[in-house]
């Protein structure tokens, strides 16, 4: 395949425009060998990079190709792109898996191939660390310096979601950081608990590490199905505060009640509703942060025209200024 | 007091008709000094023996009668009964606290003056004991019988809500054994898992035992409130499973999905809705049973006439058959 | 077509296995002539046997074999078996209607073509029967045998459901049996009256004989759509009740009020609620029977994988264990 | 009594207007005796006329007068109005029960004591007959007119509910007229069909002659409950055609649906949504009927100021113009 | 093209039959190019006339083709009908854009190609003017004349929606007439105010005017998505009623809720519930002439069996009778 | 009265504790003359001062002291305290209405005796200008500053409601500050345009300058139920922007898209739903702040106990820390 690949390289998949040609480094997410009505094979991919998802299609060769590569592979991809029902899409001509070390040389990295935040991971970290750094009360301190630390691994890559918001790398660490400052600035306003709304914002999801299994992919895990992450949170900060000596014990309840009512309304999974100024802030940064996230990808996916098409989860179609 | 006393003792609450006379003990579960809209004071009580409430009425001597007692206490009682809007009511003439010591002669027992379940504790509890022998699996065996032996003080006693089913002595243990002997009659005609469905019977409610507070009154605690019993439940079971070398965790992960499913819909406070076979007849078993307490207490209450008043929670009439 | 048939017979549907070549007999409930994007031809149909359903098509000839049937024959069929979209599939070469005179021979038999309950017919109509007989009072007795008698025809094949629940030959009496036995037990643990109950879970579902069509495939009468086998089913048993001299009017409105309340709630369809002990235990063993049965189709289904895909009409996914 | 009456006849109820003094002839439709807080006794009566229902209080001597009458008579009572809490109040001086031989003499007669409706119920009746005659198709023609024969006693006085709209004596027959107007002058204008209509219109509300018990007073019978009017009135329109010789089955199957769907959707009861666009005319029509009722009953008891109350049921408060 | 054009002129398309060879002249509202599974291209069309819609394929000659016209367009076409899924569809093998002045000569007239509601638009505005005319307010009228002079231009041609009722040519004359016949006979019947609701009949989707763009093809306009016709139909009252000298205030607020509350719930998008009997019967004859102008169309556009398939908005099947 | 008044001065109401003996001034905005069951008259009062709201009774000279003073007036007053089921209440000797004139001299001003915000109207009023100064978009700019203008008078003294939130004396100003600081910190997080978000959050309720009547009691006017603040407060700016030369059509189109959303979802009456991100932050915002006002008062009105007692508009219980 060396030899044949177009010279091009390819841009980022955010800056793809149509009839572009040429080679790149993606994630393949997704892989589905099907027949046409009429029996011919072909593929349908979707590949990402660090700046996008786009989806493929390879119609010669197919069965051929798809030994090549699974789901899950880092490939090397030769084609054109072009539009398909108003959405780019790229038509395979060549593709196999990474070999890392060979194509490091041609610029290979795993992270530039990884659906990810606009901000690096580092950033994030250190600004979260700094919050902790604020508390002031040394209990709840304490109690986020040692999940944090226990979890760092996760929470620096994690996404925050399957599909709804913030659903990328690093998308966890994103969404718990912009919670926490506009929980910050509310509470500030209506003379709120600024400790316990850091602990609220940092820890509301932080079932969600146990909830979802990623790796490059997102899934459900068997606990996050049957238990669900607004449990299984609860849980794991019960673990953590009968960890440190003389936790105050009304601070743990306040704590826990923050994590069981963020979802604010039954209907949308909180088995309690929020009985605290506190608990009714984060659960209003944590809804608006949520649908913000989506009103942005669903603008960064359209195409022409003032309004968004019809977006099904918010029921209404979205201005685009 | 003592000279003054009618001769008669009164019959349990239960079994009170019109236009009797005489005295009893009971305990003194609300006690409400109001002040009429012409002025004058008057007190209202809620009265309760082993079989039943009764109000009461004091409109003499109240500013004296109010210190002679407190809600929660022990009171021997002289008056009469009569029909007030459809409904027993007792009218005091003489109240005073009880006096174990002394009284203990005239017949005076605490837990004759409780509101209790119609079974014997311990002929309830013998039942929860075999019930744990059947269960097969000896991890489920352990945790029930580690967690029953733990709480057993409570699990005795406690009632099973504040209000609405099952909210007397002995309530709790007798709403867990009568789920626990639907579900396996369910469980046996559709292959469940038995074991499971033991442990989702006896512990599906266990977090109410943190969740009320309980000493001849029931009130809710602060973690009641703020985390509730669905999420204090699953947190006892992942600490007694935890304690359990070699739990194994996907047994972990179902007996959690009992409890935090059981009250099968989002809407009526379920964060996860059931996933599993004998999620479903948990939940089920739970919801059948605490609608026909409903309906029994409604009618042990009604008057004359075919169909009961409009029971506000249930929202329909019921038929008295 | 005969000489032409490969040697080999296939195995019932559920046993199918992808690579599989082969001949059997099917009925065709369903036959879709289309057109590919591109134009041509091909047709999709579903096949069932007793213990299944299978998606098939054809790509050749079809023009011509379009002509050799209709959905609702019994078809011989050849082809092989494939993998699609991750269910088994029917590539079907030859298909051509069956000639019952001939066919016998090489073992066609109707009752092995159409998808059906799991036990036998008779051994569910032995069950109600029995159920029958131990009712003790002679009036319900007496209406159920009657009823029982007169629809016996029916009784005995129908479907319980179009498409959701026990939509298979025999499932009507398989889902009433079901219910019957779990009423039952729950009755029992609740002192509710069993000849009630006996008669509410076998006359629940009466008026689906009116509401359905059947005839290997199902569908909707005029009468099941406008009036709705709720109201068709009270309206059989007044008649039956009114054909009974001296049926007391107090045990016919108790079998009336089971039959207009087993939805359990106005947004289910049933116009009046449960009120009584009786009617409660009825809609909640009429719905988890419902359930389960959908579970176990849902399980009986999928693929690979811990959990099921998401069930849109329980809304959740499900847990395969 | 007789001597020291007042000799001012009071106006009909709803010309009664603050400190008149006089008697009257009325319905005690409600009659309790109940303790004040401060322990006297009181009595609070609802007393009708056919023009509408006032509160009345008797303070003195109750003790006495309660045994004078019972709620279902009619009295003869002397008193004085009042306005209390912005509504008209009768504070009674002396009551007794009827004596209609004697009373007659004074100008005492039945129908005068009851809440009617504002037109008389024979110029209702001809308006019905004249509504059958018009109907073209011989079958639904003979229909409604063995229905409303058989029925003629009821359907002349019953009332239309309970308590929500058109809850006086007539009130049916009022209902059916004016919904039937309704829709016939809809379903001209969507060239529906009118005899559909009318038979609609007539029978959609049929059960009710069974749904209810009228006799001065109205209550639910054990049907209405167990059963409810929508089923109710299906089986008796069923009983109908099948006494009439080749009714046609379509038909039939027409007119029940307008009756199983009246209500319009299955939360309001309805077992079967209108598929129909004479279902939709009727149920429109019939929702309409009830509401306008509604408002101006609401109008008619209210005071002063621009809007009415929050009327609970309709969920607002209302312009009165 | 000309000279190889079938000399069979087509049918109107609700004429349409299977196997019909022939040319017409369509206006084309949507065009789509797309690229079958395997690879090659073809164009789904949607073509109108007076009657009807149809949809249209193209397979061969696409490249070429696709340049000879766009969505938009009035175009002339030859090809064939055939049953296709059940509906009749049209394969084009030739199509170009119409050239008014030539194609005139051979019969092409604008308005024979847009779909457009049953009765001329002349006659539907003599109705409006008729309607004007009878109303007795001087106010009333004059507001309704200056309005409906003002929007004569587009009150004539426009559609009642995108999608889902009277979305056609007149379709918004049509739903307000059909409207206003419906309350004023309503009206009558409840002695309701018959001025105000030609007022609300005629105004109450004024906002429809602003909220929807037309020309041949409908979409929403910028402030029909942000503000909503509702308000924007209020506030084009709001500036006519202030034009007018010495409009009474009460009128104008009367009119204005009877805008507002149109949609008769909030969840269906009224910002203020109906609290007139006017505000009431508007709102029920808005309702019923849009649901029944979804149930003329689903009958018209269904084939064969006595209900039609599941319609999705209405949530039920329908009869066909 | 003047000689015989305590020479106490009673503290402001929410400083009150029960057993105190005094007088004050007030405003009385709720005054019933009720009979108590056994007959005798009493008064029944609400009265206020800036700092709060307290029940009071009159029991004896009812008859006289009625036709002192009105609901609306200012009076002077003498009486003790006392608790009343947990509550503290005025029991009232003496009230008259206040003369302005020669009560001043004893320390009456109207504004100490109207319930306000806590914050001076001068402070808040500075607040909206420098908000305003800030905006850098000219035409917002001059939007803002004409309406206020405009409104001034209502601006500075409005409630924000009825009885829901805010429902004082500067609640109108009060919360549009609180929401605009709110909202625009937000903004600031999600790079939102800060000038719509200021426009948004100072005109998002001002149509409840026309919808509310305030004369120091607050009641609805016609427009208020007729038409309601949120069309009211669209038809406003529509006319404040047309007077503005050249206001940028999508400028106003945006600003009146804040007002129409912010209730959120239809079922809280927004006839259109957020569709831009600004309109997303300013209806989170504004239903938080509504929130943590109820919040505050129902902690303000609370007695003894960790938690408040039902909160029926929250439908639930609220921690009190």
């Amino acid at each position: 395949m060396n030899g044949r690949m177009s010279s091009n390289r390819l841009p980022p998949i955010r800056a793809l425009t149509p009839d572009m040609d040429g080679w790149g480094f993606f994630l393949c997410t997704q892989k589905d060998v099907r027949q046409s009505r009429s029996g011919e094979l072909f593929m349908t991919l979707f590949l990402q990079d660090k700046s996008g998802v786009v989806r493929a299609r390879i119609a010669n060769d197919v069965a051929r190709l798809r030994e090549e590569f699974d789901a899950g592979d880092f490939v090397k991809v030769a084609g054109r792109t072009e539009l398909f029902n108003g959405r780019i899409q790229l038509t395979i001509d060549r593709i196999r898996r990474v070999n890392p070390d060979q194509d490091r040389s041609q610029g290979f990295r795993e992270e530039d191939c990884v659906l990810s935040a606009a901000r690096p991971a580092a950033e994030m970290w250190q600004e979260l660390e700094e919050l902790i750094q604020h508390v002031r009360d040394p209990f709840i301190r304490q109690l986020l310096q040692q999940i944090m630390t226990a979890q760092a691994e996760k929470v620096r890559v994690w996404p925050a979601a399957l599909t709804v918001h913030h659903a990328y790398r690093g998308g966890f660490l994103e969404h718990i950081l912009s919670v926490a400052r506009s929980a910050l600035t509310l509470g500030a306003a209506y003379g709120a608990d600024q400790d316990l709304l850091t602990a609220g914002a940092l820890l509301h999801d932080i079932g969600k590490l146990q909830e979802l299994d990623y790796d490059r992919a997102t899934s459900y895990t068997r606990d996050g199905n049957l238990v669900g992450h607004v449990t299984l949170g609860t849980i794991m900060v019960r673990a953590a505060t009968s960890a440190i000596p003389e936790f105050p014990d009304v601070l743990r309840s306040q704590i826990e009640h923050l994590i069981v009512s963020h979802h604010g309304h039954k209907e949308f999974g909180a088995p309690v509703e929020p009985m605290t100024i506190e608990a009714m802030i984060l659960s209003a940064a944590d809804d608006l942060d949520a649908k913000i996230n989506q009103v942005r990808q669903a603008l960064a996916e359209e195409g022409e025209g003032e309004f968004t098409a019809y977006h099904a989860r918010l029921g209404r179609v979205l201005w685009k200024g």
